[in-house]
C-alpha cells in the first residue's frame, strides 16, 4: 500500500544518498582559512550551485539548499573538529550578493516523499545540533555573518550559531516564512531555538514567525533575533571584532590534526561491509543486522599513539563506519524497520580502548574522539527503526559498545556461561543521550541507585546477573533462544511502522527534556503531522502551490 | 477543501457536544459514597450503557468509552472537589464482570473525524491530569481497583491514579494494545506515564506496549505496572487497606460544600451568553470574540462569604463559564481559528477578588477556587486556536483576568490614557501553566528579572509602560488601532490552521517540560501524525479494519 495523500510518494523514488564527501569535492561550500586570522578561524562560504542538486528538477536558486548541501556542511564541521585543531571559530557567510541563504529548497521538498522530507529534516537538525556541540564541547564558536537575507532554514542555520550579525542595508532581513508562506513549520529547530535558545518572548516569536517578509536592522536587534546590525560599511569590522573576541576567549585544547580518510565500504544488494562494521539486509523480513566488531589487534595506548594511528584507530574508524551505516539505513532502506544490533570480537580490546579514553579524557584528541562516539550513539537513539540488541557468546558488548545495547529498545541475552556484558568508565557519563542523561541513568529513572550498582560490576556480567541488574530484557536459554528471538523480530516487523516510530519516540526519552529532545520530540512530531496534512501537501496545499499563481485553499477546521 | 485521507471527515458531522452534566443524569458512572468509610471515600463505578453513546453507531461494549463517558467523569471529579470536601480518596472500579474498562471505543474512533479524535484525546487527557491535580493539590488520592481487565484507555485511567490494585484471578490483565492491534498510540498519556510517572524501564515499557494481550498478576507487579495483585478472595481487603491508608494520611483542608449549579447559557447562531462571559461568533472571518466581564457588584470578602455565595461567586462562576465556552469552541466550532480575548468592567472588582483569594490562600475553599482558575487557564493554553488579547478603555485585564491576556499569542493594547493592565498576587505563581512556570515566568525566560519588575507595578500600567515592560506586543494609537487589529485577524485567519497549531504548540511552552507538557507536546503530536497516516486510517489501515476479518496492510517504509 502507498500513501495516497503523500505528494510524490507514489511516483518518486529517491536515488541512494551517500554521506561521505571531502572539501575537494564540495560543490556548494568553500571551506577557507583566512590568513588574517592565522588559521584560527574557518570561513564557511555558502555558494550554492543551482544545477548541482542531489536530484534533478529543482534548481537551487537564491542559495537554497537540499540534502547534498547539508552533507557537505556536516562534513566540514566534522573536519574542522578532527583535521583543523587550530580553528577556534567558524564564520558562516554567503558567496552570493544580497542573500545569505533562503533555506531548504521548496521544490525539492514538494517533490520529495514524506519519508524523505522527515529524514532530511532529521539530518539537518543533527548537523545544526552538532555545530552547537562543537561550540559547547570542543570550544569552536560560530558566528553567522549575514551579508544578505537569511530566511527559513537560512535563519535556522544562523540561530544555531553562537552569534548573529546582520547587515543593516535597508534590504537584508531575517525571517521564518514557513507558516505564512508554505503552511508548514520551520523544520530545522527554528521555533524551539527562538524560545528556548535565544529565549525570545513568545508573543514576539509569534509575530516574527508569521511575518513572511521578516525583520530587518534595528528591530531585529531589539527583538533579539540577531546580536548586532551594523551598517553595511561597518559590517566586516563588526564581524571581525566578534570573531577576534571568540578566538581570544577560546579554550579549545590543542591536538595533532587527524585526517578523516575515506571509509571505502563494499556495498552489495544484501548489505555493506566496512572494516569494523557489517550490515546484513533481510528486506523480506524488514530487518537488518548491524554488527560492530571489536578491535582486531593492538590499539593506541596514549594520545600520541592515537594521533599517529589517526582515522585508522578503532575508536574513530569503527564509529565513523557505524554512523555511515545508520544514515544509509535511514535514507536508503526505508523498508527496514527493525535493526538487530550485534557486536563481535574481543571485549577486552574494547575495554582497553575505553580505559585509554578515560585515562586521557583531558587530552584534546581523546576528548574529540569521545564526542564523536557520543554523536554517533545519538544518531542511533534518534533513528526511526526498532532496535533489538542480541547478546550471545562471541559478542563484545563492553563499555562504549555496551552503549549500543543500552540504546536498544530491548536487549536479548542468551543464557549461556559465555554470554557477557562489561561496563567501563564510558558508561558513566561521557556518552550522554540528547536528554543530557547517560543511557544507564535514562534506564533507571525509577531506581537511580542501580546505575552505581551496574557501574561497580567489574568483570563479565552474565545473563542472570544482567537480568537482575536490569540490563537484559530477556535471557532465554539455548532451547528457547532461536524461537523467541525469531518471533520477536517477526512480531515487531508486522506492526504499523508509524505507531512504532511514535511509540519509540515516547519511550526512549523519559526524564528531562532539553532543546535537543524538544526539537526531535515536540517540534519534529508537529512538523511530521503538518507534512501529512492536505493544507500543506494536498493538491491545493500551500507547499504544493508554492511559486504557482494559484493560492492555496485551506480546510479551516482547527485541530 | 476536505481531507481526502481522513476517514469519515467528508461524511461525518458531529452533533454539538455539551459539557454540563450532573450525577443525577449520569448514564455510565455511579458516584457512590460507601458507608463503611463514613463519607471519606468516593467510589466511581464505571458501568457503561452500551446503547447510550454520544452518537449512534457504536455500541459501547466491554465498558469502552466515548466522550460522553469522559464528560461525566470530569464532572464527577469536579464535584468531588467542590461539593464533597469530606472526600479524601477516590476508588475507581467497574460495574461489569471481569472487565474494568477496555478503553476508548474503537468504532467511535473509526467513525470520528480527525479533528474530533484529536479533541477527544485532548479532553480525556485533561480529565486525567485534573484527577492527578486533585491528588497533588487538593489531597484527594485515587486508586484503581481493577476487578477485571484494564486495557488501553482503561489502563491509562488506572495509571492516572496514585495506586493500582489488580485482581490476580488468572484472567485480569493490564495492557496497552494500541500499537500492536490498532496501529496507533495509547492516546491518553499512557506511554508518557509509563516512563515518566511510574518510571518503568524503557525496555520493559517497550515490551508491555507491544503485547496486545497484556500482563497479569505477579508479572504486572514485578514490572511496576500495578502496585499489588492480590488473589480474588483478598482483593477487596487489599483495596480497603490501601484506601484506609490514603484517608489516614490525607491532608485535605476542610471547607463547606459548594454546589455547582447549572450555567444556563443562552446559545444562538451568533454566539453564547453566560452571566459573566459572552462568545460572539464570526464564522466568515473564522473568528470568535470571548469577553469575560468583571464582577458587577460586591463579591465575597472572606472564605465564609465565599462559601455562602457558592457557585454564584464570580471567582467560581465566571471561570466555569469560560471553561464551558472554551470547550464549546474547541468541539463545536472547528472553523473558528482565532479568538479575540476581551475583558470588560471594573478592574478594581477583579483585584478585590484576587486580594481575597491571596489573603485566604490557606483556606480550603479559596485554594480549590484558585486551582479551578488554574485549570481553566490551562485549557486556554492548550486550545488549538490562535489567541489575540485586545486591551482598550473599558477592559478589565487585572490580576487573574490579566492571565487571560498572558495566555494569548499576542497582546494588542490601544495607546489611550484609559487603557490599563493591572497585576495582582494571582500573577505571581498560583496559576501556573502546564510547564510549571507562571505565565510571567514563561514570558520572560530571557530576562527573568522582568517578572519582579512587572509584579512591583502597583496601579494602572498604561500602554507605553506595558510595551516597555514587555507585556504588550503592540500598542497602536487610536488612528491605527482599527486597521492594525483588523489586518492582524485577517492575516491570522488566512494562514494554514495546521501550521498555526504546530507553531503555537512550539512557541507557547518555552522552558522546562513536565509530564503534562510532554503529553500534549510530544505524545499528542506523534499521535496526531499517526491518526493521519494510511497505516492507521487508510482503507486498509489497522484502525479502519479493527474488528473486521481482514488484516491491515501496512506501508512498511519507516519514517
Amino acid at each position: 500500500m502507498r500513501n495516497t495523500l503523500d505528494m510524490g510518494d507514489e511516483h518518486t523514488t529517491h536515488p541512494p544518498v551517500r554521506f561521505e564527501t571531502h572539501p575537494d569535492r564540495y560543490k556548494h561550500w568553500r571551506l577557507e582559512f583566512p590568513k588574517e586570522h592565522g588559521g584560527a578561524v574557518a570561513r564557511l562560504v555558502m555558494d550554492i550551485q543551482e544545477n548541482e542538486g542531489l536530484r534533478p528538477g529543482y534548481p537551487l536558486k537564491l542559495n537554497s539548499y537540499d540534502l547534498g548541501v547539508d552533507i557537505e556542511l556536516a562534513d566540514a564541521i566534522q573536519r574542522i573538529r578532527f583535521e583543523h585543531p587550530e580553528v577556534k571559530a567558524i564564520v558562516f557567510t554567503s558567496g552570493k550578493d544580497r542573500i545569505f541563504c533562503s533555506g531548504a529548497n521548496i521544490y525539492m521538498l514538494g517533490s520529495s516523499s514524506h519519508a524523505f522530507k522527515v529524514n532530511f529534516c532529521k539530518f539537518t537538525n543533527e548537523t545544526r545540533l552538532y555545530l552547537e556541540d562543537a561550540s559547547l564541547e570542543t570550544g569552536v564558536s560560530s558566528i553567522a555573518a549575514l551579508n544578505g537575507t537569511a530566511s527559513g532554514g537560512g535563519y535556522e542555520l544562523a540561530i544555531a550559531c553562537d552569534e548573529i550579525v546582520l547587515a543593516d542595508d535597508g534590504s537584508s532581513a531575517v525571517s521564518l516564512p514557513e507558516a505564512p508562506l508554505l503552511g508548514v513549520l520551520p523544520g530545522t529547530g527554528g521555533l524551539t531555538r527562538l524560545v528556548d535558545k535565544r529565549k525570545i518572548r513568545r508573543d514576539v516569536a509569534d509575530v516574527f514567525s508569521t511575518v513572511a517578509e521578516g525583520v530587518r536592522g534595528k528591530r531585529a536587534v531589539e527583538w533579539y533575533l540577531v546580536d548586532e546590525a551594523p551598517a553595511k560599511a561597518k559590517f566586516d569590522e563588526a564581524v571581525k571584532s566578534r570573531v577576534d573576541a571568540m578566538v581570544a576567549r577560546a579554550t579549545r585544547k590543542p591536538h595533532p590534526p587527524v585526517k578523516l580518510t575515506p571509509l571505502d565500504p563494499k556495498r552489495t544488494a544484501t548489505g555493506t561491509e566496512y572494516q569494523f562494521v557489517s550490515v546484513a539486509l533481510d528486506a523480506a523480513a524488514h530487518k537488518a543486522t548491524i554488527t560492530v566488531r571489536a578491535p582486531s589487534g593492538a590499539e593506541p595506548e596514549t594520545p600520541a599513539d592515537l594521533a599517529k594511528a589517526g582515522a585508522n584507530a578503532w575508536a574513530i574508524r569503527a564509529w565513523r563506519e557505524l554512523d555511515d551505516a545508520i544514515l544509509d539505513l535511514r535514507f536508503n532502506h526505508l523498508d527496514i524497520g527493525v535493526l538487530a544490533l550485534e557486536t563481535s570480537g574481543d571485549a577486552a580490546r574494547v575495554l582497553a580502548v575505553d580505559a585509554m579514553l578515560a585515562k586521557y579524557k583531558d587530552d584534546g584528541l581523546v576528548h574529540e574522539v569521545t564526542l564523536h562516539m557520543k554523536r554517533v550513539l545519538k544518531r542511533l537513539d534518534m533513528s526511526a527503526k526498532s532496535l533489538f540488541a542480541l547478546v550471545h557468546p562471541g559478542s563484545a558488548f563492553a563499555g562504549s559498545l555496551l552503549e549500543i545495547a543500552l540504546a536498544a529498545d530491548r536487549i536479548y541475552m542468551l543464557d549461556d556461561p559465555k554470554s557477557a556484558l562489561f561496563t567501563s568508565p564510558m558508561n558513566a557519563g561521557p556518552l550522554p543521550m540528547g536528554n543530557g542523561l547517560s543511557r544507564l541513568q535514562s534506564r533507571f529513572l525509577r531506581e537511580p541507585e542501580r546505575v552505581g550498582r551496574v557501574l561497580e560490576s567489574t568483570g563479565a556480567i552474565d545473563a542472570k546477573q544482567a537480568l537482575s541488574l536490569g540490563l537484559a530484557t530477556f535471557a532465554p536459554d539455548d532451547l528457547d533462544w532461536d524461537d523467541e528471538v525469531r518471533i520477536a523480530f517477526e512480531e515487531r516487523a508486522s506492526m504499523s511502522p508509524d505507531a512504532l516510530t511514535g511509540m519509540e519516540a515516547s519511550l526512549r526519552f523519559g526524564g528531562p527534556e532539553t532543546l535537543e529532545t524538544k526539537i526531535f520530540g515536540r517540534l519534529t512530531a508537529w512538523q511530521n503531522w503538518i507534512f501529512q496534512r492536505p493544507n500543506a501537501v494536498g493538491a491545493r496545499g500551500a507547499l504544493t502551490l508554492y511559486g504557482k499563481p494559484e493560492r492555496p485553499e485551506f480546510d479551516f477546521r482547527r485541530t
